[in-house]
């Protein structure tokens, strides 16, 4: 069977958790406490050689690591990744931006919300949104008159963008002026199968 | 035919010239003048939805952006992207591994010591670098007692790698504690076709 090391507040590990839940695949839930040092334990370092979560550890034991190269894993041959070259490039180019543009200017003002230390690192986190609000805005334009990031329908693409942007509030960005990605995120949501990040956030969703 | 939008000095186009060049592929080359603005003209953002090089413009007059998704797209079926799902899954690691967590630790302070910013932007600076130093670590260790990142052989995720990371110490980075990184990049500099990033960088290293 399948086994994800994941945490419990991780956006990547989110992303899998979808994908596998949408896919319909079985699998082991290893949750790590990311504040008790779990990731930097030597013997996860011999799963992961970037110590971090998400990795997915297929059947036969060897792992995967960086939530984009385990997406494109479980995505191949299924509806969620396109079979042709140019919308598979597509959706990785979107999955690469995701990553070097979004992540860490979405994540890292979240983190130092939920911990409590915004103020302490104002400055830091001003700047990160610099950034985070450029990469928002490229996002926003192309969803204005598109249904989905590839082609006509949902892909891993909106899968991995969706979830830290749809986290960016937590870390104190003004998503209200996104009016593309609003809509959007709210049809990403609707796809079968999608699973909020805590059964806390599903209930939240829902009232 | 092929058409490249690059730069001079950008590391994610050097990347991308090394690979045509590997493969033996002809094509056009536009070199953007970032000093200028041109990779934020309309008529370019028409093309590159980043408004960013590099941008692979393919036989038909569709674009890929997006370092990573260009080199994946273009290694398909070559010796550079092996076959197999779970090496390319560790292929792809590695690919969004640099762009998270090393392409802009090691780009930006390149930029601000060419530029001659170096020192009224030492903070900003030394900020990166614990980030960049962190990645380079990783990547060090991981090549103590292997040739190549994944399997057996030089792959897209070899020369993705190697490209940032041996301009480095233009941004100040110390390289000498790296003897992975370093006996590593002497392979990877010695693959048929490999190119340097501009004629002049070629000639430094011959002499």
């Amino acid at each position: 069977m399948l086994r994800l090391y994941d945490s419990r507040l991780s956006g990547n590990s989110w992303k899998i958790r979808i994908l596998l839940s949408q896919l319909g695949l079985a699998y082991e839930r290893v949750t790590l406490d990311l504040q008790k040092g779990e990731t930097r334990e030597p013997a996860f370092g011999q799963i992961s050689r970037f110590s971090r979560v998400p990795v997915l550890v297929l059947d036969d034991g060897r792992p995967i690591v960086e939530s984009g190269a385990i997406l494109l894993h479980l995505a191949r041959g299924t509806p969620y990744l396109p079979d042709d070259p140019y919308l598979q490039a597509e959706v990785m180019s979107w999955l690469f931006f995701e990553q070097a543009d979004l992540q860490k200017a979405i994540a890292i003002p979240r983190v130092l919300h939920l911990h409590g230390l915004a103020q302490e690192r104002q400055q830091d986190i001003e700047r990160l949104r610099v950034d985070g609000y450029a990469g928002l805005e490229k996002l926003d334009q192309w969803l204005r008159g598109r249904t989905w990031l590839v082609d006509t329908h949902y892909t891993v693409a909106d899968l991995a963008l969706s979830a830290y942007v749809s986290l960016a509030d937590q870390g104190g960005y003004d998503m209200t002026r996104f009016a593309g990605i609003r809509d959007w995120l709210v049809r990403v949501r609707a796809q079968r199968g999608w699973v909020p990040l805590t059964p806390e956030a599903g209930q939240a969703s829902e009232s």
